[in-house]
C-alpha cells in the first residue's frame, strides 16, 4: 500500500472535517501514532498536543460547545481511561464529542496474550464496555464495516448532542477505503404533524388571558435553537430567564431580561416572575439539583407549557413526538396572532418587578478583595466578544447570577461538576474561535487538578485571561461542610511563577497580584491593554468569604 | 447519633489499619466530607489530600507496592472516574488498592433525579458497572450487609494482589456499627498435599544431572515470598535472573545474578544462561510483550520447571492446587537434598559466562550526556535504601539493566505502562516507608502528566531525587514512529522553577542542571550531601537518543 492510499482513518478525518472539526487534542501513544500521521498530514484538521489526556477530553468538550462538534484521540487503556471522566462530563452536559482509541492490531488482540495497555487476562473489551457506559453510540471498528460503523456513532453524536466513542485498531486504521460519496445526514426527522397540529390547538386554548413569561435553559442552545428562541423573545415582550446551566443562552441585556432562575435560591423578582405565571412557557429545561438549590422550585403543572426535546405539554397534555425548534416556531406563531388579534390584550406578559440596582462599584476599595466584589467588577469588564468559563466552586456561583452582555458566552458544568474542567475547557473554547478573547475565572483548588494545560496555551499563543481565586483551598466544600478541616486545604503554590514555568516568556504575558477592589480593577484594564497577551490574574479573597448564590445553594443542599 | 456514635465508615477505617494501612490518599468532595471528618479522626490513620484523583490512585498504587496494601477516597462519577486509569493499572500489575466512592444518599439515588455528578438519567450504577471491568471485588455497601461485604472485598483485594472498589453512600458512612470482633483472614488456604507429594516426585525425577537455572518474575514479590525466594537462592548456588518486571526482586549484588532476562533483548551471557538451561525453574513468571521482546523467548517446555500462582509444571506436567510459596519449599527441599546426597553433583548450575565488566564511568566527561552514560552513573549512585520508581519511557528502559544494590526497590510499570504514573507512585512509596530515600526517574513528556503532585512532595517534606530528563518530548515514542513528527512534541517548560511553584522555600531543597556526566556526578553528590532536602535534578540529553535495551524492544515490536 502506497504512503498516499486513502485509508479508513482518513475517512474518519474527513467525516470530522464536514463536520466542522478543524483542531483535534490528545496524546500520542504507540498504538495510535500511524493514525497520527494522517492527522497531521490532514489539509483542515490539526493537532493540538495535551498535557495529558484528562486534558485532552476537556478541551475537545469546550471546543464541542462553540463548534458543534469536538474530537480528541488517546491510545488504548492508560490514555482512554485517563480521558474517560471527561467524556462522561460531555454525556451529562449533552456535548458531542467523539472519542477515538488507537488499540493493538486485531490480531495481537485475537492472540489473548499480555500486551502493554491492557489488563492481561486476554480480554480487549474491558475499556469498551467502559465507554459503552458514558456514550450514545461506540464501536470498535473492523475493516470490513469501519466506514458504515464511523458515519453510525458520528451520526448518533451529533444528533443527540452526546459523546460517542471508536476503537480504531493500529491495522484497521491502515486499510485502504473510499472518500465520503456524499453528506452525512445528522438531522433526522421527529415532528409529527398531527402532533403539532394538536399542541399548537391546545395552545391556542390555553394562552389567552393568562400572565405569561418564558424559562429556557440549556437544551436549546445544544439543539442549535439559540437564533430562534431570541428571535421569538424580541418580539414577544414577555418576561424571561434561563436558569444557570442555560446562562448566556438568551440576551442579557434585554430590557425582558428578568434574571437566573434558581428555585428557591433566586433573587425574589426572579422567582416572583417565573412561580407567579399563570402560562410558563418553559424551553429546554431540565431541572439539577444544583441548577435549583435541591429541586426546591414551586411550579404548577397547571401552569405550565413544558417543551422538551421530543414533546411538548400543554398543563400536563402530552404531544409528541414534535420537536423543540417545531414547537418553538409553533408558540412564535400563537403568541404573535394572538397579539395582534386582540390589541395585544390577548397575551399578558406576567408583570416583573425591577432587579434590585446592581451594586456597580463606585469608587474603588483599598480593602481587602471580598468575593461579592471580586465578581461584580469582573463582571462590569466582560464583553460582548468573550467566551467566560467559570470552575464549579466559588467562580461559578460567584459569576451565575451577573448579567452578560450579549453575544457573551458562559460554559459552566453544573451538572456534571468537576473541578478543574474548566481550564483545558476554556483553552478548546478558545481555539474553537480565535476571534473571542476567552476567560478563565478558577480557585486555586480547582486549578491544581489541571494546571498543566496552561503549558498548551502558552504554546499556541492563546491571549486568554485567567482569573484565579487564590482563597487557600477548596472554599465550595468548606461551605458545604468542615470548614477547618484540614481535607479542605491544598498544596500552596506560589501561582506567580504559574505563566514562566509553562514557559511564557517575558514578552508573552502580564501577572498581576489583586488583594484589593482597586488592584482587580487595575489588572482588568491592563488586561484590556494587552489584548494579545495571556494575563494571569492572582485574585486573592478570605479562605471562607463565599458569594451569596453559594450560600443559598449549600444552605438548602444542606436540607 | 452522638458525633462518637462506632460508623460503618470507622468499621473500614478500622479494617484498613488492620491491614497495615497509616495513610489515604485522595480529593474531598461533597459526597465524601463527612466520611472524611472520620479519616481524619482516626488513631492511625493520616489524610493526606492528593492534587488530582489520578495522582492519588498512582500514590495509592506506589504504597500498596510497599506496603502490601493501598487505599484512596474519591467522590462519585467526576472523582473516582479521573482516577479509573489507575486502577485498572494495579489490576494490571497486581497492587492490592482499594479505591472508597463517597455516593449520594441512598434515598437520593433513589429518587432518579437529575443529581450532580451523575450522568442524569437515573441511573446511578453506570460508574460501579464500569469499575467492575477491572477490580477483583467491589460492593455498592448498604446498612444491612456493609460490614460483611467489607470484609469480602478486602478479603479478595489481599488474597487476589488486584484492586477492590467500595461504594460508600454518604448515608450508609454514618450508619452505627460495632467493631471487628476478630482479625480479617486473608490468606486462604491453596495447597492439596497430594499435588504437592506429586510434584515432588517428578521433581526429583527431572532434575538430576540438568544444568539448571532459575528465573524469577514479579508474582513472587506480590505473594510476599521474596526472602523465602532469596534464601533459597543463597543455599542453592544456581544461576539466576528476572525479568524486567520483577526488577529488585533477587539480590541483584550476587555472584549468581546474572541479569535480566528480555527474551531476544537479553544481553548474551543472560540469554545463554537462561536459554540453555537444562533445567529451568521458572517462579512466578509472567511474560509481556515489553519484557520479552515482543515475546521473543526462546524456551522449550521440555525444559521447564514452572511455578505459578495455583500451579507447578514439570516439563508440561500440570500439577494443581499448589501454591507458589509451597512450590518453592519443595524445590528448596529437593534441590538441598540432591546437593547433599551426591556431593553436589546431582545439582548442575548452568555454567554463566560473566557479564561483560560494566562500563563503569571513569572520569567524568565534559562533553553533553547521553543517554548512556545517564544510566550508569545514576546507577552508581544507588543506595541500598532507595526506592526507585522509572517512568515507562527512556528511564524504565536505561535502568532496568543496570544491577542495584541488595535491598533497593524497583518501581515500574511495563504491563500497564501508563506514562505520567512514577511521580505519584514513588510519593506513594515513599510515604509508605519514610526510612528509605525516593528516587524518581521520569522523562519531560511523562512528568507532564501529572505534575501537580510535586507540590505534595513539598508539603509532606519528602526528601526525594527527582532525576527530570529533559530530552525536548517523547522520547519513547520516537523510538516506534515519527522521529520528526510534531506529536511527539510537547510543551517546553521552565523546569528549574519547578520546585519554587510548587511551593518549596529556598532551605527546602536544590535544584541542578546537569548537561555533561562531570555535572551530573556533581549534582548526585550534592543529592547526597542534602538527605534532608528535595533533590530535583534535571538531566539534558539529546532528542533521539535513547538506551540501548530500548532500541532492542523497538525494533523487536517493530516486527
Amino acid at each position: 500500500m502506497s504512503e498516499n492510499t486513502y485509508t479508513i482513518g482518513d475517512y474518519l478525518l474527513d467525516r470530522l472535517a464536514e463536520l466542522g472539526l478543524t483542531e483535534m487534542f490528545g496524546v500520542p501513544g504507540d498504538f495510535n501514532l500511524h493514525f497520527l500521521d494522517h492527522v497531521v498530514d490532514h489539509d483542515t484538521i490539526r493537532w493540538v498536543g495535551s498535557a495529558n489526556e484528562l486534558n485532552a477530553g476537556y478541551s475537545a468538550d469546550g471546543y464541542g460547545r462553540i463548534r458543534g462538534i469536538g474530537a480528541f484521540l488517546t491510545t488504548y487503556g492508560v490514555g482512554e481511561l485517563s480521558a474517560i471522566n471527561a467524556l462522561a462530563g460531555s454525556y451529562a452536559e449533552s456535548v458531542p464529542v467523539v472519542q477515538i482509541v488507537g488499540a493493538p492490531p486485531k490480531e495481537t488482540q485475537a492472540s489473548g496474550r499480555k500486551i502493554h495497555h491492557s489488563l492481561g487476562d486476554g480480554d480487549f473489551k474491558h475499556f469498551l464496555r467502559m465507554a459503552q457506559e458514558v456514550t450514545c453510540a461506540h464501536a470498535d471498528l473492523d475493516a470490513a464495516t469501519a466506514t458504515w460503523e464511523i458515519d453510525r456513532v458520528l451520526r448518533e453524536v451529533v444528533f443527540r448532542r452526546k459523546p460517542g466513542y471508536l476503537m480504531l485498531a493500529h491495522d484497521v486504521a491502515q486499510v485502504p477505503a473510499y472518500r465520503p460519496s456524499a453528506l452525512l445526514q445528522t438531522d433526522l426527522p421527529v415532528t409529527t404533524p398531527g402532533a403539532e397540529e394538536a399542541f399548537e390547538d391546545a395552545l391556542r386554548r390555553f394562552l389567552p388571558g393568562r400572565r405569561t413569561a418564558v424559562l429556557a435553559d440549556l437544551l436549546v442552545h445544544r439543539l442549535g435553537a439559540a437564533d430562534r428562541l431570541n428571535s421569538f423573545l424580541k418580539s414577544a415582550e414577555l418576561p424571561f430567564a434561563t436558569l444557570a446551566w442555560g446562562k448566556t443562552l438568551v440576551d442579557e441585556s434585554d430590557e425582558n431580561f428578568v434574571g437566573i432562575y434558581a428555585g428557591a435560591a433566586s433573587q425574589q423578582h426572579v422567582r416572583e416572575a417565573i412561580e407567579g405565571a399563570e402560562a410558563l412557557i418553559t424551553l429546554g429545561v431540565e431541572y439539577t439539583d444544583n441548577t435549583t438549590a435541591g429541586f426546591s422550585m414551586d411550579l404548577q403543572p397547571a401552569n405550565l407549557v413544558e417543551i422538551s426535546r421530543f414533546e411538548a405539554r400543554v398543563a400536563g397534555e402530552v404531544f409528541t413526538p414534535i420537536s423543540l425548534e417545531a414547537a418553538l416556531e409553533v408558540i412564535d406563531r400563537v403568541v404573535a396572532e394572538l397579539r395582534s388579534a386582540d390589541g395585544g390584550q390577548a397575551v399578558v406578559p406576567m408583570p416583573a418587578s425591577e432587579a434590585p440596582a446592581a451594586q456597580l462599584p463606585g469608587e474603588p476599595g483599598e480593602g481587602p478583595l471580598g468575593q461579592n466584589a471580586l465578581w461584580e467588577i469582573l463582571a462590569t469588564q466582560l464583553e460582548s466578544a468573550n467566551i467566560v468559563a467559570a470552575d464549579q466552586g466559588t467562580s461559578y456561583f460567584g459569576m451565575a447570577t451577573h448579567r452578560f452582555p450579549a453575544k457573551s458566552t458562559f460554559i459552566g458544568q453544573p451538572m456534571w461538576g468537576s473541578i478543574g474542567y474548566t481550564l483545558p475547557a476554556i483553552l478548546g473554547a478558545g481555539l474553537a474561535d480565535r476571534s473571542r478573547r476567552p476567560v478563565l475565572l478558577i480557585g486555586d483548588g480547582s486549578a491544581q487538578l489541571t494546571i498543566q494545560e496552561l503549558g498548551v496555551f502558552v504554546r499556541e499563543k492563546l491571549p486568554a485571561v485567567v482569573v484565579l481565586v487564590n482563597n487557600d483551598g477548596y472554599t465550595v466544600e468548606r461551605a458545604i461542610h468542615g470548614p477547618d478541616q484540614p481535607y479542605n486545604d491544598i498544596a500552596p503554590w506560589r501561582w506567580e511563577l504559574a505563566p514562566q514555568f509553562f514557559g511564557a516568556g517575558e514578552e508573552d504575558y502580564i501577572y498581576r497580584r489583586a488583594a484589593t477592589e482597586a488592584e482587580l480593577l487595575q489588572a482588568c484594564r491592563d488586561a484590556m491593554a494587552h489584548r494579545e497577551k495571556l494575563v494571569f490574574i492572582e485574585a486573592v479573597t478570605g479562605r471562607d468569604d463565599i458569594p451569596q448564590l453559594l450560600q443559598d445553594v449549600a444552605d438548602a443542599l444542606k436540607k
